[in-house]
């Protein structure tokens, strides 16, 4: 499991590569909230999302011979974005596997980042064994999106600039899809401020973790639809299943509703653009669902959003 | 006409109310534009605009028995938004005068910062008169948008922070309605660098600013539609007119497709939600129809959008 010294690391290594993202606070927010509100700016990370703290910190870590030979991921967004954009910042080559229903948008990111995109099947279970198999066979290192403690580390370093910049933060909310964002801030926080509160949220459809959490161990659930797509995941990883357990206090489920919802708020409240996935944090936080501070931080995981869904959300909401 | 002083004195009188908004470069439409490009990012004012710079500097303005008897405005908008918000924050009274086709989520926040608000009529030309008719009788100070030199001085901070932050900016580009913003944008941008380049942009069917200073003198436009509402105007007033004519290189016309293209960029790109006026400035600089600098700063200079007109603009580009 990682500590502390990881997430320091991580953090001088990734530094001259990623940006340090405003913790911004909403006035009209925390009217809402009744309680001070404060943002970590995820979205406004370079390629839209906190997985280039990951990446970065994963790719960098690498040897001199490994790096010469690039690497492989499998992803249908934001993680496939990120291994693309630390792979040419480094100069070397990004393989990437994604289905054919990723967005085109988001495929066309990782090909302007330069990344060799391959895309197969429907799903992420299709085409996740020759990402596997593709970098075996190539000696290629293989990037984990979550069960990794280079990658955890990484995504830490979003905990520990909370810390830093709100050392008497009272709660800390953290969308939970994989674990890798929450196993990485919840252990920053934890180690830096034990009593700072972490409470986790997940769609009520893709409650893996808080079903893992009640079972006392991984489960796997039947994962349905949610709007919050970047948090899709039949079961957590071992090591991301550890450290929420050891860390975070509560793991809380929300609907769409309350997702649609707390995206439009950031919208037109903050004036910034989210991701579904990245308004799950605040949507938990609105919930009233779990024990609410007097100074409450709400991670915005991502921005990276289809124009379509956001029309749709808006349309609705007019 | 104002200069770089009033402005420094406004600095000085609005800075414990107002934010010191950010100027942030973005990677990916540097390279679309190619070279620099920064916003000025009046988005995150309070209040969603730049117009709570001048609603504070003219009210705290004010003598202590001007201010006992509350300030009076029209406007479907920005400026009763921050003519409200500024009130409520000095604890005085705001009579807001507004057409029964204003929008209703800027009526509700206008409600919300405390203001009286009285709606009337279908325009601005409807309800402009009873708000001139009730602060007259009422000996109540009437509020005007644009053509008030501590409006102007106001706004102009907004430049000054451009000209602190970026002291070597080559071009500023800022968009055009009545004139209030450019007028003191470009007093502060030329006082302190004449070499750079101001730029002001106008939608093709509000060029009122243009066809006057083509004419040499204020001329009466016919106003048509475009989506960039909070330009509207059907003729610049003179202090407005003398600032332009004095201070800015050239007024630039756009077109609303390609207003709409700058409000999804600065969505897609840099995660902020802007109004279509907002993103004037930049489809100025895109339109290649002004000389570009090396390093380039565009003015967004409000996000209050309408979900509905967002929403349409998004699905258009799905």
């Amino acid at each position: 499991m990682i500590g502390i010294s990881d997430i320091w690391e991580a953090k001088k290594r990734i530094g001259g590569y990623v940006h340090e993202t405003p913790l911004i606070g909403s006035e009209s927010i925390s009217r809402i909230a009744g309680d001070f509100v404060f943002f970590k700016c995820e979205n406004l990370q370079k390629t839209g999302s906190f997985k280039t703290r990951g990446a970065f910190n994963r790719i960098l870590s690498l040897t001199d011979e490994e790096r010469a030979r690039g690497v492989c991921c499998y992803s249908s967004g934001n993680h496939a974005q990120a291994v693309c954009y630390a792979a040419k910042a480094l100069g070397i080559d990004a393989y990437v596997y994604m289905p054919e229903t990723a967005t085109p948008s988001k495929v066309e990111a990782c090909r302007s980042y330069g990344g060799h995109i391959t895309q197969h099947g429907k799903t992420g279970a299709d085409v996740f064994p020759m990402a596997k198999a593709f970098a075996e066979e190539n000696g290629i290192f293989y990037v984990d999106p979550v069960e990794d403690p280079y990658i955890m580390a990484g995504q830490g370093t979003a905990g520990l600039e909370i810390m830093e910049t709100l050392p008497d933060a009272d709660t800390v909310y953290v969308q939970v899809g994989g674990g890798g964002l929450m196993s990485g801030v919840s252990t920053a926080v934890k180690s830096l401020s034990p009593q700072t509160k972490v409470i986790g949220v997940e769609p009520e459809t893709m409650n893996c973790m808080s079903a893992s959490l009640a079972a006392g161990k991984i489960t796997k659930i039947e994962r349905r639809y949610s709007m919050a797509d970047g948090l899709a995941g039949d079961a957590p990883g071992p090591l991301a299943f550890a450290a929420v357990s050891k860390y975070v206090d509560e793991v809380i489920t929300v609907s769409d509703e309350e997702i649609a919802r707390a995206t439009l708020l950031l919208m037109q409240r903050t004036k910034m653009v989210v991701e579904p996935s990245g308004a799950c944090a605040l949507a938990g936080l609105l919930s009233g669902k779990a024990p609410q501070g007097k100074k409450n931080v709400c991670m915005i995981s991502g921005g990276n959003v289809n124009n379509a869904v956001l029309a749709e959300l808006l349309a609705k909401k007019a």
